[in-house]
């Protein structure tokens, strides 16, 4: 459950869930007209997430982001045409205030963490969407745009300001709050958009923000345009960047029907996924279901099977998946990932999206949508602050998408042989075979913008070109391990022993260790500004928080509002 | 003072002075034997840098490094010839069991933090010597390294082992003390030597380490030699080493004489360089006096003036100017840098350390020491958790290198034109102009190895190159704001007021969040091993640290060797 509660005791527990569609927003209003949709933020006051603040100002909390996360999703799979997406306020002389600062302030540490991760996911899914999926978002700020409002402009491809002698673009999070503009902000001042520094350091110590042509000039904003004319430079720009989307101009979209999930003690179920937590050893145990069937054999047959398409069906459970442990169960500080079916059937999976997804074909828009789905899914798995392990095993499919899980865990143990007595649910398998697919080699990328196995062998060009050699075929034990692709081989005799000790070992340390360990360790090689975002940025916010400027009883997140000043610690540390 | 005491109140304030030399060190014995230099650790486990604990097994404090730092800066300087340095262990059966856990546990977070930054440029500053100076670091592990002891061999070009059969390299940090190797180790491991995530993160959490041939295949050693061979086997390396050394084979080096410092009440005066402290503003006002005179003409000038060479002197002085700061005045939250001089003087040093520092001639090696001295010491500033403000005025020299520390800044703010009426100190000097010397454009790049001219203009190079055509001109504000060098240009009507108010205001923000927006708009675009360690590694380290499992009073620091066990809060944040 979700730690919403202060450091000072006062706690609220609920269950955050994912799930919502157009109809149940609350906050957000998605419409379409032809090749151009309106995300307006019209935030309800008085619907926060959870008690004890309103959302004023067009202000957000997790039940806003929830609702964007949602459109954002939609409208890549449901809405195919739609080829320029605009982000503005559908209220009056206000775009939004950012994130809710007494949310913020009631919050615990954990909680403040995690959302600044799901509305940093969200952000640079709209960025994904721009470059890769011929969706291209567009800001209309038509009022000031504070914090995480300046931030939600950040993330898209362009940003028109209404110049009106009052509508400002601010970050005002250092001054008022002594936190960071904690959604990619600082990051995307300084690497999208070429703000210098010194101006950047301007803008995010001045409370009061940044309006009209000096706007423009530091490069803050893209286009300013006076009342009047604003919402005709909007349309304009919108169907001129629609004009330019390699999105068909007449499909049909595929819906996106309510994920079943069914929670029960211990135990989370999904279509193709299963939890099961065993809160003692503090380990969450995710068993990925393969196929049972062959694909489609083409994009009529995708197109029919819809959101059960079975690549489709376990991105969509794995994202829910990965979000319900980080926000409801804090304390699985493990993830152990085991998969169960056939390799030759994940394989055709994999081989029939490569052929498709990356072909200049308006037609194969669902196809490239599933991948990067896969994609972004698998990078939300990276980022997470959890000890990753993956087991394989006989009956297992680790194969080509599902390979990546061995690839991105911490540590990977494969049996070496098979299983010499029966077991419980032993079906006599056959020895565990591992098997790699193009997918392995480019279009699932970490968010450093490498693939998992370039990250894996730094510097060793020929170590994945011995790899990519057996690109197809079925990998035993020794042959993974001489590969580099698994960590341990255990036979038998010792498998029991040594996952037990290595799962009882991870629970004894500190979690906070392991999570800095952790997001050091995985992002070797180049940076991108999204591993900026979730390295050094989140880091750095992560730190503050923590401290007592901030955060403490007399900080400057719990005293906001109430006309008192906070004393601060000066020591520069 | 230096808060070296713990949360608990437990305080201890000493000021931390950074001179030393090889005749008083305590804990290193440098040696030199032609074109190899070994550096041997002995710490005396009765002489700690403030009371407290005891330096067993070779473990390392403040003060063990503060004689590292110097031995390496001394190489480089007063042993020309030096090719290859060893770096290895006095003792027997023990290379280092790195820092001091007692330390770190009595330690309040200020200094745990500068401790390890200033531990970092040093091992930073033994790969800059091995991959530009000519000085190649290896290291000789003939015991135990664990911890900072692997980490100091980490920063070595090529890691030699001892295969004894208990000879291990461990970083049992995590699993021992519930916090990160936090000197670059986790970084250097992926980054630097290609080891393999899931490697890494078994080799870190396993506190007894690894050793013999696993090592080996791991990449975490280069190379294997039993206890027989050992000493050949290094001998053997360094030699081969220093013979591809492009060090001259007979040279004369300079002394580094003992730097004049006096520190009185709220001031300290160098002899190129003062410090006024404003205590109540949280602001330290430095003053760096241009030359005098003009450079020598020629090399046997330069080393005849050795250490009073003007550039040299500067770095020295700017260099002890900095880590006084940063240690002994944590609250001067503020750091306004003025000059004073002639920008023609400035920019004649600029040329003879430009005409000599690239070429290869062995000849050159001393101009090449203090343009790579120059170069460290702005990176020292860049990676300051201080706020930079750069004031120009009238009578100041910010040209070539010294208009890096305008760049540097994080405001510059530069008056158009001059006083109107008299003042105190006035002299009549013409206009503040700045001047481009071609040290702004390559020798001295920040630790993300760009220039901060590419830093300030990045996806930009038109910029860049409009302000290399002026190259040699005198820009006055105007043309200075026009090309995007300065920040602000208030005349003498709004100078005074502007600059106080921007101090005033900034010294009312929280340090904590101006240090982490400093460091996150400072580096912008690409990412180095430094740029990771300085930026991902130590900001997770500093929230680690900041962290009740690791600083509580029941953390893992404080209650190691008491035999008590940690009880973690096993949340996942």
């Amino acid at each position: 459950m979700a730690d919403t509660g202060t450091a000072s005791g006062h706690q609220t527990s609920i269950l955050v869930n994912f799930a919502t569609s157009p109809a149940e927003y609350k906050h957000w209003r998605l419409d379409i007209d032809g090749r151009v949709a309106r995300l307006s933020l019209d935030v309800q006051e008085d619907q926060p997430f959870v008690p004890g603040y309103e959302l004023k100002l067009n202000s957000y909390d997790l039940g806003v982001d929830i609702e964007l996360y949602d459109a954002v999703q939609r409208l890549r799979f449901e809405h195919p045409k739609v080829g320029a997406v605009v982000v503005t306020s559908a209220k009056e002389r206000v775009f939004c205030a950012g994130a809710n600062i007494k949310m913020l302030g009631q919050s615990g540490h954990g909680f403040k963490v995690n959302f600044c991760k799901f509305t940093n996911e969200t952000r640079n899914s709209m960025e994904d969407a721009s470059a890769h999926s011929g969706q291209t978002y567009i800001c209309a700020i038509n009022g000031p745009a504070a914090g995480g409002g300046y931030e939600l402009a950040l993330a898209c491809d362009h940003i028109l300001l209404i110049d009106d002698g009052s509508s400002t673009v601010s970050l005002p999070e250092l001054p008022l709050l002594a936190v960071l503009p904690g959604t990619g902000g600082l990051t995307r001042l300084v690497d999208k958009r070429g703000v210098r520094h010194d101006h950047a350091d301007f803008l995010c110590t001045t409370s009061e923000g940044i309006r009209g042509s000096r706007a423009v000039e530091w490069r803050l904003v893209d286009q300013l345009s006076p009342h009047s004319t604003f919402d005709q430079a909007v349309s304009d720009k919108a169907a001129e960047t629609a004009e330019k989307s390699d999105r068909p101009s007449s499909a049909q979209g595929i819906e996106l029907t309510p994920l079943e999930r069914r929670i029960d003690g211990d135990q989370v179920r999904y279509q193709n996924l299963k939890i099961d937590l065993d809160r003692e050893l503090g380990v969450a145990y995710i068993l990925v279901e393969g196929p049972t069937e062959a694909p489609p054999s083409d994009l009529t047959g995708i197109h029919a099977a819809g959101d059960k398409f079975w690549p489709l069906a376990l991105a969509r459970q794995l994202d829910d998946a990965i979000l319900h442990l980080r926000l409801n169960e804090s304390e699985a500080g493990t993830w152990v990932f085991r998969t169960r079916g056939d390799n030759s059937l994940v394989a055709a999976y994999d081989d029939i999206l490569l052929e498709h997804a990356f072909i200049d074909d308006p037609s194969c828009w669902l196809v490239r949508e599933i991948t990067l789905y896969l994609k972004r899914t698998l990078k939300r798995l990276d980022v997470s602050s959890r000890s990753l392990v993956t087991l394989i095993e006989p009956g297992s499919c680790f194969t080509g998408t599902l390979l990546e899980l061995a690839l991105a865990a911490d540590r990977c143990y494969m049996l070496d042989g098979n299983y010499e007595d029966g077991r419980e649910d032993d079906q006599s398998f056959p020895d565990a075979t591992v098997r790699l697919t193009g997918m392995n080699f480019g279009p699932l990328p970490m968010v450093n913008g490498i693939t998992r196995l370039e990250g894996r062998f730094l510097g060793q060009p020929s170590a994945i070109e011995a790899i990519r050699a057996k690109t197809g075929a079925d990998l035993d034990a020794q042959a993974a391990l001489g590969l580099g692709l698994v960590t341990f081989i255990p036979d038998d005799i010792d498998w029991e022993d040594e996952v037990r000790l290595a799962l009882e070992e991870r629970a004894s340390f500190s979690p906070d260790a392991l999570t800095g360990m952790e997001a050091s360790l995985r992002f070797g090689g180049p940076e991108t500004m999204e591993s900026k975002i979730f390295g050094r940025l989140s880091a750095w916010q992560n730190w503050i928080f923590q401290r007592p400027n901030a955060s403490g009883e007399q900080g400057a997140l719990q005293l906001y509002g109430t006309g008192a000043k906070t004393q601060f610690d000066k020591g520069r540390v």
